[in-house]
């Protein structure tokens, strides 16, 4: 028997009986006749105690291990005289009579502590000893809980979780596949899934009415700070539904989760339509947790002479409570080469303090009066103390720097109140994308997403303006400005789905390639059907107000999509390459 | 709103209440004056009515819809007036007011019936319309139930879901990999993991101290019959256990795992050694829903001057009760020649008959006098009435040739109750095999077992012939029969990891590329550890007394790898290719 009790168990009604626990040495302290162990397992620390003048070996014994070592101590649970209140064993120790040492270990890399000193890569190449702390530790387990508690909730409500293959079908539309050789159908690969997209739509088309995964996808893109080549969604569908069903549903699971891991109720979440969020916060995943709304200033500023914004399309601009104060010269200036920066790409930034004594000062003092400018604080809602940022230009650029600008000033000024959250639901989206750059629209959600319903005659039968004007049955979760999941209602009809893909740019015979069988399945009794999925790995760091997803992976890859413990990718045996009928290229890149 | 209520939840206590429905036409019987549609959903069926007098449109419309058309009706629940006894719905009836297609069908491919007249290719090829029928849904529903009580307990036994990732690395050692080029790392690859087996090691290392996932794994092998490229296990580790706990933990999981989907409570299960197991039933997954035992003969048939039995190593055999006159000669010569097929390579069968007259007709009855071969008969404690079946030859080929025919007889004469299910545990395996082919050992398990305790020292220092003799803490839960899942003891040591690789052949350098990370992470304080996995398809095929694991499945794959839906896998385009620097050499194979 390795233990009797957990290390994070035992408590004063435990004093007196002989136990026998296991674990890592996360500390030892040495006071002449006494020695300290503190022992550490997933469930917590007790504290061993060897006594010199009883047991000298013993203590010798232990005051020769170093951190990290497994050991395995029994001996009886006494009371302590010096408590530890912040422990939940803190109130007893152990008079340690046979201590045996299981696995020795090398000093590790970094400390075992919740603030640790290893720096990313080294945490990574020993991410078996950065686990052992306690952040990524319970950040795992809250994953755990996360996805237990996603499945009850889904179950009670009748949804069926059905595993979908991961070896499918590469299909070039979005993002690039990762593609797997098949040995047995020479020259032919399998994809990864991107998601089980059209799965969910045939197990729909199959009558299984409400399905639910939570499963690994995989995206071959370049890895941008906080993305991974592979990541979990909760994927979702449901049949006979229309949008509200689906939100309704989904707000249900989404509080669910906040009560049962955080104790939290949420309130009802507002719904935006996407044209609202992007004039009110230039963006369709706006951070509700503070204010600062656009305010449209075209009628207030044109027509005065300043060319830049008689020019422009949009003059638009958000108000900071009480920090005209806050903004010298100098400050102004490093914000507005902070919003140069090619990243943003504002040609400049105006702004206005409505200093606390009154007065007025502006970067545009000189183009308008100041009563014009006294006038615009009505418009803003400001008051004396606030200072103004507008914006110019071309109306959707301009909309996304001032988004920018007013999620930095959030975080400058920490607006945020720490555990608070603001779910909200933005819906309406823009069915297609004219991209000029490829002279063909693109799916702004994906090119399964059916138009509303009062859009699918023009969708029909519109001519190409009429297409940039149609609204998807399209929508997203958004909770603090994080994407936490999207859907929409599915085409379901095999002449519309043929439309859709026209429109996209397909040849008949590449849809037909590519998605013959979903839309073969249209024929033979398709159901109207929606559904929606969640990133689950920003759900989980959302959840926690953690920005990165990467310590709720157990192992996460890096930007260059390698895994630095198990050093992977790696080049494969020449053998391989041959049953594969592969043969490496690697001059033909470059 | 597309329904009020679903089609298996209507009773005689909703009459009168005005309901709206939406499923799938199952079938339709027009009597003249009246139309019965039968509405088929995921829940059930409930009838719907037309009455030609009170709706004429509505019952001509009615009465040209074909199978599988996608209906939403709206009408009164009223009493029938014809019950039907067997449907959950069948007391009751809808008169439809209002009725939408909500979308046609062409005629289905095969019937969507329990038996239905669709062959196995047909019905892959159109699994949504498959998936329809009853025994396929019931199944997939059966193994989200069983998913979900299985999550269910090992959470409530303090068991961490983990996710490792499906990207890792390639080692040549088992089972093909299927590989994954990366386009970022030119050159190299990903792999898809066979098992998460080196990721729970580290996990234990990590301190995660119970870990659980049920997960997709991946071999690229020649498909035989029953078995997938993807395939899904319930996968599990333990730190700080000894064999006994682990048993216990997965023998409580299993009894859960009955009780909850099945209401069987199955008692304790036996354990049995692989020595035993393969003296008793020449096979280390026997199926004790039968008896047959395996006797020896050795003592009792050599020395008699029958040369065969005389030079064989090994004289066994089964009595079938109560068969004796069953067989023929021509039924002897049949089976003899089932024997004598390369699959199982029997050189010749002998049999006795104690016939219920007394008499004995045996085919060796010319080499043993009658009083001999009477004398056998207390050895296999055999009575009048019964036959049996003796082989001789080579031990190990001996015995597993007599274990293929006690599962033909069992067959043959019904001896398996429906709904009897015998677990067993296998324990002891022999550590090493040494494989006369390629001159070196293999792991009965996989590299990473430990030896039992008492072995380990014999392990690291003794000679070739005593490393032959190890036993392995490996184990393995069979049920019917069916190898359920095996786990063993890890080593959690370097130097016997070291040792280990050693004799399964590996270099030094090969030890260090594949398995340096986790050998490396056993320097830094590994806790004693083992684990378990599960295959979760079988185990939903032998709950449900089903020998094939495909329809447990969603979208399985046919034997030469393909999805027969959507068609995969096959030719990807040029351009991913020059991305992934890779050529294809379809000639180098021939």
């Amino acid at each position: 028997m390795y233990r009797s009790h957990d290390c994070g168990v035992l408590r004063i009604e435990h004093v007196g009986q002989e136990v026998t626990l296991s674990g890592w040495l996360q500390a030892s302290r040495n006071f002449g006749g006494l020695t300290f162990i503190d022992l550490r397992d997933r469930y917590g620390i007790t504290q061993l105690v060897f006594n010199q003048e009883e047991r000298k070996d013993l203590a010798e014994q232990a005051n020769k291990l170093g951190r990290e070592f497994v050991l395995r101590a029994t001996g009886i649970v006494r009371e302590r005289s010096n408590k530890n209140p912040n422990r939940p064993t803190g109130d007893v120790e152990i008079d340690v009579h046979t201590l045996e040492v299981l696995n020795a270990s090398k000093t590790p890399p970094f400390t075992i502590e919740d603030e640790t000193d290893g720096g990313e890569e080294l945490r990574m190449k020993y991410r078996y000893m950065d686990i052992r702390r306690n952040p990524v530790k319970e950040n795992l387990i809250f994953r755990s809980k996360l996805s237990l508690e996603t499945r009850k909730y889904l179950s009670d409500n009748n949804f069926i979780e059905v595993e979908t293959p991961n070896l499918i079908k590469s299909t070039p539309e979005g993002a690039r596949d990762f593609v797997v050789p098949s040995r047995m159908n020479e020259g032919q690969f399998y994809a990864l899934p991107q998601s089980p997209q059209t799965f969910k739509q045939i197990l729909m088309v199959a009558g299984m009415d409400r399905y639910f995964q939570i499963v690994k996808c995989f995206r071959d893109e370049d890895l941008r700070a906080d993305r991974q080549p592979e990541f979990t969604q909760i994927d979702c569908e449901m049949s006979f539904v229309t949008r509200d069903d689906i939100l309704e549903t989904f707000e249900g699971l989404t509080k669910h989760l906040f009560k049962t891991t955080l104790n939290v109720d949420l309130p009802d979440f507002p719904r935006m339509s996407y044209d609202e969020a992007m004039e009110r916060y230039g963006s369709d995943k706006p951070d509700l947790r503070f204010d600062m709304e656009f305010v449209l200033l075209n009628e207030h500023t044109k027509g005065h002479g300043f060319s830049v914004f008689d020019d422009a399309e949009l003059v638009v601009g958000i108000c900071v409570k009480g920090k005209a104060g806050s903004y010298s010269n100098k400050d102004i200036k490093k914000l507005t080469e902070w919003m140069q920066r090619p990243q943003i790409g504002a040609k400049g930034l105006v702004y206005v303090k409505y200093n606390a004594d009154k007065t007025i000062k502006s970067s545009i003092g000189k183009f308008y009066t100041d009563e014009q400018i006294a006038g615009w604080k009505y418009a803003f809602g400001a008051e004396d103390g606030d200072i103004v940022f507008i914006l110019s230009g071309e109306e959707e650029k301009t909309r996304k720097q001032l988004n920018e600008l007013r999620l930095e000033m959030a975080r400058v000024h920490d607006l945020i109140k720490p555990g608070d959250f603001k779910p909200l639901w933005v819906i309406d989206f823009p069915l297609l994308e004219w991209d000029e750059d490829s002279n063909r629209f693109h799916a702004m959600h994906h090119p399964f997403t059916a138009p509303k319903q009062e859009d699918e005659a023009r969708m029909l039968n519109g001519d190409h303006e009429t297409m940039k004007s149609l609204r998807a049955d399209a929508y997203d979760l958004v909770i603090n400005g994080s994407e936490i999941g999207g859907g929409s209602i599915r085409i379901h009809d095999r002449a519309l789905q043929s439309k859709n893909f026209d429109l996209l740019g397909f040849s008949k015979e590449e849809a037909e390639a590519q998605f013959g069988f979903l839309m073969g399945a249209f024929e033979f009794g398709a159901p109207p059907h929606g559904g929606i999925a969640f990133g689950f790995d920003r759900l989980c760091a959302v959840l926690n107000g953690q920005a990165s997803i990467r310590d709720f992976i157990a192992f996460p890859k890096n930007n260059q999509g390698r895994d630095m413990m198990i050093d992977a990718p790696s080049p494969i045996a020449k053998e391989q390459l041959i049953e594969l009928s592969l043969d490496l290229k690697l001059e033909e890149k470059e």
